[in-house]
């Protein structure tokens, strides 16, 4: 995996938050291509000398596709105007339906992408790319009804692992995380309870944002909850800490969020109230993290933290 | 039927959507008269020279009623303070439950408003004026419940010719576009379907908008979609064009939505993410086209294209 | 039309009632003919020396269609295995989607039936026939959606008129009963509302049930009336009195039902507690009236009366 | 009771309305305190030489309580970063579930406040301090589930009054306005109707809002009431004038709203459309009135009024 | 209170439930009285030397109101023809909207009735008798919505003691047992939970039965329990014991029920699965026990059980 | 497998119908032992010389667990009192929720038993036995939400394949069959999409029934579809012929139902309106089939067809 700079901004003067804005956002507006309605929820890994991205990017019929992007800085980004064309080897799941809400992960030897794919409902689909030229589908990995399917960076006791928000085929008013297993990417099992709603912001529904960070502490998860208000659904997010060799327990979950929406952009647009992380950016070296996450549902938005910070944070503040 | 210049704003430089807003929207606020709680979804006619028009006004008991207006150029609007006085001569239809959503149109001697008019439940009303003093109520075309009932501008096979979007009797999660027909405004049969829901932005229902446009390709006719987003409906425009002897036939019709909800007046107001258009100017001479529509149930806006611009768009975009 | 002893079975010693069942209900079994699923809410008429009759048949896929029956004395019947194949001069309306609850009337020249006709969504189709053998569809009388359309027997006012029940395109949870008013069978207009739901048995949605009979008092008609308990429906059903030349109006509205689902064969079944009445047979000779009716949407049954009974009723029990 | 100058700002030029907002709205921004989410719909009282309040604070969990503020001027708040740890005498009632929408009145030798209490479902929760230190905590006032319980501030034929909007355990779809009676602030009873649901923006539910004023015309109670549009749930508020001793008789009650949500601060945050009176601070000397209401569940603003103003509307646009 | 021998069958060979069925159940149909749909949930004390009751009798009408009825040997009743016309002092509350499920007890002097009363929504209603031949309304003791209100029989701690179940206005599909305290029977306060929804058979809602009966081991509580099947509510009934001096606390709660329905009286009907028990006659010289419970809200039926055998069976299958 | 000779009434005389009921049914009433409710949806094979099941006995709790049969003659069954006690390897998944409407197969070495199980919401356990007397759980095949999980008797191309319908967490409104593999009976993966609801009958959902039959046409699935009444379910059965080596693919479906509830104890009882097959025995000697089915969610009953007469019906009735 390539070595870059990720985008950053220091915290603001006088702000105490643990997760801070970036002043520009929101850095892809909604109509960055022609064809699009809204361009959110998207991931993006360092790739060679720049970053590469997967885009959920909503066109002007609504439909729900994926299309790839690039960009030197993390901030500016270029995307294709078509949707990524991809290759199956079974006929039988080549029909388009939706595809959307993408995350992005180098593990062993390519980026695998999963994301929520329609194939008689929503479920996870599993594709890969090796090059960001060709992108091969791999397989469902799970039934539907299912959304928010997101693969840990490495194996873990030799098994591939998901983690992934079973739901049912509308705008579902419950769900919980639960992780499976596979030996091989295509077939998944030991499935297991991770964690359900909770109070307050995480009541409704909960669902993991982008891949987990390993850290020496534990596997650290930025995930989104959402609330019911008599208006509708709001999604903040917040973050837990799950262990390191069996990451179905929980270590440390935060009562509060750390980012609910506020800003136009949040608030206003397709959805409003949205805020949904799907991608973050972890720089070792210096413990920054950059968190892409979707803006109202119709345009992508960053914000930053330091690891050290979101650990300090969960000590103190964890119901588990 | 006057001659008057519409109202008209060259499409920016850089954009290429097919349909553009006007620069100085919303064009009536919805404090315009003092017992008003918003003004949108109405109708205007050229009428002598100048403009008239029917609007919906939502006053502060949120009672909704029909407004007449005045404007010499189209764009700024002198509204009656008063509702429509209509003369009934069954006063079985008189009693006043709830009118809105007028749409306006000069049919061989006179000007037909239609709306949705509430007897025992919303369906649609008839009736005429033709000096813009007086007002006569007709009839209720068809039972409740319905909505978006709007004339065509001429007999078609000796037959008025009516569509009109069959609903129930709340915040309608469903419906298509019928067309009925009628020797004498007063009975209507011989009901067609025309259209029904399709993917993305119309998948929830669609409804007719503005009153159809005689091309030599077909009827061209602008309608709304909506869309149920996790938060609400989402209302957005597009164009189809039906066959001009048989209009329940269906020529072309646009995959993706024209205009959607996408600026503030668009998206905040009484009803988020809202664009409902109820009336368009057209000038044969340039083929100038002037749509009226309402932002967000709240404030009345402007938006223009040329006639050549739907079509090239309506024929590669076209699922039929 | 011709003349035959309708059904008949005095009252049971003992019975105060109103209206009173025969004791060998019911007449017709829910597997009559090999296909049948059910057959339920029919409608019937003195035909030559004998009695015809339209039978509402679900099959075993559970498709809701028209069948043709006869019978000598109105209670042994014998069914067509085959549904009626009904006669389309336009073939746009031709499409079998379903078609139930049927009534039928001898109305000037000919027998009208009318059905809850499928044509994107349930509505009123109108057809008729002169001799049993050939049956013409004629046209949808409504837009969808609606049910129970009712004929009245002869002309008013040189209209046609019809009852029905606007509804949605569910298990409708509302509905009233309007009339409308044709001078062609085609076209209709002129829509009055006529009564709404009421307390108790009536007090989710009402729809009409025979064709009205014509009494110096009135238009007498029966009507099913709905009630939503804890576990569903409960249709029972009771009479009202229309005015003679303005049947918009109501002379009397009887508050207590006259019959409800008490009896296993009206309790148990497809849908639980339901008697749904489809036709009467009235012998003015004698004022001795027959009522068809359907129990738990399963099986047609029968029930007896006498005109002056129910006039007697409905004078101290109106509502009206 | 002190006496201190409430904030006042007089109506703006050419504007006409009964209640004008203040021109620095929102007085409270939603993130005053390092913990809070949000906070809105709060009461506050003059004490001593400046005024005290208790406001609902929800916090970063979404958890929603009480909080404790003063204020010299009424416009700069300064609120404590804990919530209110109230004094129990009866450990079976001391669980913390949730605490919001507070109203506040001095009465005979004490303040009381009424909230929203969670105890196995929301009801009302009474409670008094003598001294903003220490706060004790009395009885639920009612059973399960109500909400927007108000005391009138003096005893009324010898008993204690109260408003309160029974409701059911989620976003209420219903709610009239009821009075109870008691003689010891903790049996309650003759419970009597007040008023219900009326057409347009109070059609859906109402809720008594600050502590009625006594006028000798009768006591002004501002109130809030719900329309629930295709996007959710609009709170508005307007006004009624209730029989000073016999308080659930309404004398006057306004068809128009006084104030709905329009400004970005009402229409944007948590609730989009919510404009929600909790407290009024009355001037007897001018007659001025300061209205503090929670904007979009958001913030809280302040708007003004003169007492002549609302009586001189009320008389002409009352719907009794 | 008057002494008569209660009703009473053996427990039938072979059966080892705890509470068994009358052999020639139903003791009361549905159409005991002329203008009878069905009687049900009904209320009975012995009264001199036979038994009084009074009864949930809904009429063809489908209003649902309170008779009056005596039996010698409380199996076989005489029930008046009309409904108990009440005495009220206040006018306000004396409008008839309905009254169902009674409840009946001896307390101090006189007959005490609850039942659920209709004002404004359901609530509970107090009344009471001397004589069974004047009926005297006291008040609302509580505000809507509620249900179930049951009084202990005699005061506890000086005060009157009252368990209901508070609801919503519809087919409430929640429900948990309170319990409220007042001196004089008007006012009630000093509300506290007593027991919720648990698994299975009350899962949905639960509502206390008879007036509970005082063992020295605590008060006997039987109390019905709601499960929601995929086609609809089904009330069984099961027993628990509450303690002497603060019967909010639960000593011993069966986790099985005692009667679920079972028998065609029970499952077929008004509403199909129930068994809802609103008296119990106990004799302690013997210990036995009847109660009268309604059989799918359509006939009142009988079944037996001993004191012992309740206590016996609440201690090894109790969740407390 | 043991062999043995199944249970067996010829067709009644003058009975038409392919599949036709036992006359003795129910075989096993709801109290069969002394703590059930209700005793149906279960599973049974042939065992050494005589049949052993697996059944779902709801107690008087009403839990939902399952629970050994042994039977000499497939007809009169002796169940344990207690539950099967399930012996697990990861005490994660031992918790109890609930285990209901199991399958039961003869697989390799070993009887596998499939049925509904609880782990944060309704999933697919997967255990084994191999004497009866020991039962091993294995893990949940796939995640919540899911039901009906049907396994196919032997590997198909080297891969164990089950059917199953993804649900969501309530009474399921909806529900298609997939089709899952594994290589190892714990890791699942390559689903597919086998057939979805279709009109009538099984327009609300669908799920597998019995084992598939291997036969030379294809593999027969017996299969439940419910269709939705305006009073709830309705649960009727059907077959289907499944592609030998691809069972994802649909040879034949009939488009009438085999059997639907239309006696006393299919349509009265906890869920009226349900016969739901669980178990086929099926004699290839004489290709003889007897259906082990629910009625009413309450009993067990039996029904005959001749695996002929399925494929004769399936030809010509086939909607493929």
């Amino acid at each position: 995996m390539a070595k870059t700079n990720i985008p950053w901004e220091a915290r603001p003067a006088g702000c105490s938050d643990v997760i801070w804005r970036y002043s520009k956002n929101p850095i892809i507006p909604r109509d960055l291509i022609p064809s699009s309605n809204s361009i959110f929820n998207s991931a993006v890994v360092p790739y060679e000398d720049r970053f590469a991205g997967v885009f959920r990017v909503d066109n002007k019929k609504r439909e729900m596709n994926l299309y790839r992007g690039f960009s030197d800085d993390g901030l500016d980004w270029k995307l294709d105007h078509d949707p990524i064309a991809w290759e199956f080897t079974d006929s039988e799941l080549s029909e388009f339906s939706h595809r959307y809400d993408p995350r992005l992960v180098w593990l062993e030897d390519r980026y695998y992408v999963t994301w929520c794919n329609g194939y008689h409902g929503p479920t996870i689909g599993i594709g890969y790319t090796q090059d960001f030229e060709k992108f091969h589908f791999l397989e469902n990995a799970l039934l539907p009804f299912n959304r928010n399917g997101v693969l840990f960076p490495r194996k873990i006791n030799d098994r591939y692992v998901m983690l992934s928000r079973p739901s049912d085929n509308g705008h579902t008013p419950f769900g919980d995380i639960f992780l499976s297993q596979s030996p091989d990417m295509v077939h998944w099992g030991q499935h297991r309870f991770v964690m359900g709603v909770a109070g307050g912001w995480q009541s409704t529904k909960i669902g993991a944002g982008p891949i987990p960070i390993e850290t020496p502490q534990g596997w650290l998860l930025f995930y989104h909850g959402v609330l019911t208000s008599c208006n509708g659904f709001v999604y903040s997010f917040g973050a837990a800490l799950l262990d390191l060799e069996q990451p179905w327990k929980v270590i440390r979950r935060g009562e509060p969020y750390l980012l609910s929406p506020q800003r136009d952009y949040e608030c206003v647009g397709e959805v409003p109230n949205v805020t949904f992380p799907c991608a973050a950016l972890y720089d070792e070296s210096n413990g920054r993290i950059a968190i892409y996450y979707g803006g109202a549902d119709t345009v992508t938005a960053l914000a930053f933290t330091q690891l050290e910070d979101v650990l300090d944070f969960l000590e103190p503040h964890s119901m588990v």
